[in-house]
């Protein structure tokens, strides 16, 4: 049976958009520039178990210490602050902060903020109940079922930049979605940051492999929003990794700088695996993720008091019989939910998880360890999750064929994240009452009311009958998406762009580029 | 690096087991008989959300009732228990309940009880914080990698009990684990019961397509265990499905009272394909489940006080463009939370959920799905979880490869529900101490103290890095199950049963098959 051909109009059309066509994918009353979330968080741990977790961060900061390396400047804004400051030797200082110190710090940090796009209906918001997801970021390599792996790409770059644009379920253009590795290092970034800005009309991330390309990233906001604009509101962000095991270098701290500096967002993260840079068990690896990303974001704080700042926790575990990293485990999926408990205590946004797998292919693995990381992610409360889409290899590739299944699953978790509504509509008495026990409910006014805006519709998953299915080919998922990926691209269209801001941003780059030699390291 | 061949030996033995040796899948400090739960479930709604539902469920049966059919018997129990029974005409009868009428019934219901096994180390426990997991259930089909889908036999039966054997990550063998095409309908039902016994030492599931086939399942145990166990003592359960919407029929009120009369369990589960048999939204599914599910649970208790009974949610959804069942989608996977806040509160145990999947492969479509379904199974605090393994093709295939992937999942899910541990020793300030900023853990005290059990250990996943994996053939999830399974069939060993035993089962089966001509419908 088709409700849809049945030549009934629904009473009501659905919230958000036009009703489906018979086209699979679409769900228009869940399309939102960022998803609101309309569920609680899943909160796993109870208060002694989180003050303990807050006592070792503090003690971990107050007794250990943070190393800091190659910037006096940072080093000089903690010691004035209240930091207990030790020279190391050349470049190297070790800081520690007295309990309640870095707290105190980021009392001026906002716990939600806007991030504004070019467009102004893409602005998302960061922070309390609000969600928003960003393709997988870093990957030096990509891959595809029809060509294999191989080194990324500036057309690879734009392509990603591209299928995000063309998804309803992300909010956000991301950053690094791939190394562009035809690109010398020292110039890659302006073209990741026009490509974003020319095929995308959302928001995104900037470079933070260099303080100077850092202000590369951010200069190129100001030619396309205006200075002023810039200076009075968040129109990029920095995604920054301390050096776990308690260090923050050089070129991570004057990123921070620049960015704070200018007013624009920072993102924190240590990136720890577990039994190599952080301890085996969680509890541990949550405080020191808490204590390290609380440090690094404090000192947005000390360079300029509510400057936009999100806490971030990546964490991972390890094959202890081969020492290789693991991504969307179990453990992992646990210390992700405290996290959230943790940065809502912290009154800060969390950036966390994503869709982590270290499967090789758009395989059972991928999704089976995609969902473990992700579930995590949604459920925990994050409010910007990075790596939502393509990430396979350990990070290390970013698959098109997986892009499209997690992007798909993006979409889910927009119907997950709105929640049961409980009302007398809802609760249907009425269409029960219509037919009696024994009766099929497809005809009641309820049903037609709903049918529209019930279930999510996926554009990738086959739910036809098995003999459906097999007379048509027989097609595996992974096939599916590899379908899809090239009619997406095939059909995208990108945003409109002024010309005068286009070609500004194009004099900048040229200059920028014609200013040094090509380096590749 | 490789922590276990560094020589080095762990100061603790990790409780449960043996140490890991270098082969892949080895949690002994994981396995148990059954899980009990370490972290609280995830709940959705609020008071006043839950009220509503239970309020909606107490209308239903008090305005619109619930019709039996061919059991006069059953309706003769609930007269005299004071519901307001119409007759219908020939053997039909609308019901219905005062409100809080069924919770008083209700009462007498156990809100946790044991299995007993043949083993008695196998005894699983029902209710509360424990979490039991089973094999698929009801597939007519079977279906790998190598031949493709065809209908089940007896062959696939005792292999899939096999499997289910070989793995630590079930408690349970479930119950029709495929149907048995090759034997009547009318007998396959012992040979099911005696698979079960004869190739597993754990709890089972009988027969409940018949009253008379429930009693042979029942029979077949007190050979095994004794007339007087069997009856102070749950061995058995059967698995019952309303008619929905709002209908028990006589077989299955025949089956449930002859398990309750002989103290056996009874699962009791509506099959909610929301906007077939349900309100599409799933507010009224959850309204509708609980009605149905406390009705038919009801019953046991007006048979034999005591009896161990089970609440059951199967809520699905459905394809809006086509009309086909879906599964593993958002919808259902918070409904299911709400059912285990509902259960909670009606303090009786829960089946709910499984590792549902559409698809018709063990590809990423059918991890996706199985884990938005088997996550919130988990959370959502479900006592005995049928369908943790096999579940393919929308329940009508039952997979050996996916088996293999739901089993490990299985697995993974005993170290998610253990839960985070807090203590100074997982706090690990000291670890961290011992290094200081900037230095690896990995010779750390604390990381060899905990290094063979703080992470699951896939059976089946790739971790290795890309090259090696490359190397190795470049093996996708799919193949690696389908060599594993065959691998785990081959090393498989029947449990040992007394020889006596096993004859006089063999004798009764005998004299049942020889008893009656074979039936096929």
């Amino acid at each position: 049976m088709n409700l849809v051909d049945e030549g009934r109009k629904p009473r009501r059309r659905p919230r958000g958009g036009e009703p489906r066509s018979g086209a699979p994918g679409q769900n228009p009353h869940l399309e939102v520039p960022f998803i609101t979330r309309g569920i609680p968080p899943y909160d796993l741990l109870g208060e002694d178990a989180l003050q303990k977790i807050e006592v070792t961060a503090g003690r971990i900061l107050a007794e250990i210490g943070m190393e800091f390396r190659e910037d006096p400047e940072a080093v000089r804004l903690f010691r004035e602050a209240g930091a207990e400051v030790t020279e190391l030797g050349r470049d190297a200082w070790r800081l520690k902060f007295a309990p309640g110190m870095i707290r105190e710090i980021l009392k001026t940090a906002p716990a939600r903020f806007t991030q504004h796009a070019r467009s102004p209906a893409r602005n998302v918001e960061i922070g309390g109940d609000a969600v928003v997801f960003a393709p997988a970021y870093g990957s030096p390599f990509v891959m595809d079922l029809d060509k294999g792996r191989r080194y990324g790409t500036i057309e690879d770059f734009r392509n990603f930049v591209k299928l995000a644009q063309s998804s309803p379920w992300l909010h956000h253009s991301g950053g690094t979605i791939c190394e562009p590795t035809d690109i010398a290092v020292n110039k890659r970034h302006l073209d990741m940051v026009y490509s974003h800005i020319r095929y995308s009309d959302r928001g995104f991330l900037g470079s933070i492999t260099a303080p100077e390309r850092a202000e590369d990233s951010i200069e190129m906001c100001r030619i396309l929003f205006g200075d002023g604009f810039v200076d009075a509101n968040c129109v990029i962000m920095g995604n920054f990794n301390t050096t776990s095991p308690l260090v923050l270098d050089g070129v991570t701290t004057r990123g921070i700088r620049a960015y704070a500096a200018a007013n624009q967002g920072s993102i924190h993260l240590p990136f720890l695996l577990g039994g190599a840079v952080s301890p085996l068990t969680m509890a541990g690896s949550v405080a020191q993720c808490l204590a390290e990303s609380m440090t690094s974001c404090a000192l947005t704080q000390l360079v300029r008091p509510g400057a936009p700042v999100v806490l971030g926790s990546f964490l991972s575990s390890m094959s202890l019989r081969s020492g290789s990293p693991t991504f969307g485990t179990p453990e992992p999926a646990l210390g992700s939910l405290v996290m959230g408990q943790l940065a809502r205590r912290a009154n800060l946004p969390l950036r966390c998880a994503g869709n982590f797998s270290t499967s090789k292919l758009p395989d059972a693995q991928a999704m089976q360890q995609s969902m473990m990381s992700m579930m995590s992610a949604v459920q925990c409360g994050a409010n910007y999750i990075l790596h939502s889409a393509g990430f396979l290899d350990g990070l290390l590739s970013m698959s098109y064929e997986k892009f499209m299944m997690d992007t798909d699953l993006c979409g889910m978790l927009h119907a997950y994240l709105k929640g049961i509504s409980v009302d007398d509509d809802t609760l249907a008495f009425d269409a029960l009452a219509e037919k009696g026990p024994g009766e099929h409910l497809f005809s009641t006014a309820h049903v037609l009311r709903h049918y529209q805006s019930a279930y999510y519709d996926s554009a990738l998953d086959d739910n036809q009958p098995w003999e459906t299915w097999d007379e048509q080919g027989g097609i595996d998922a992974a096939t599916r998406a590899n379908t899809r990926w090239k009619a997406q691209l095939n059909t995208y269209e990108a945003p409109p762009l002024d010309p005068g801001i286009d070609a500004a941003l194009q004099d900048f780059m040229a200059r920028r580029k014609a200013s040094m030699p090509d380096a590749w390291y």
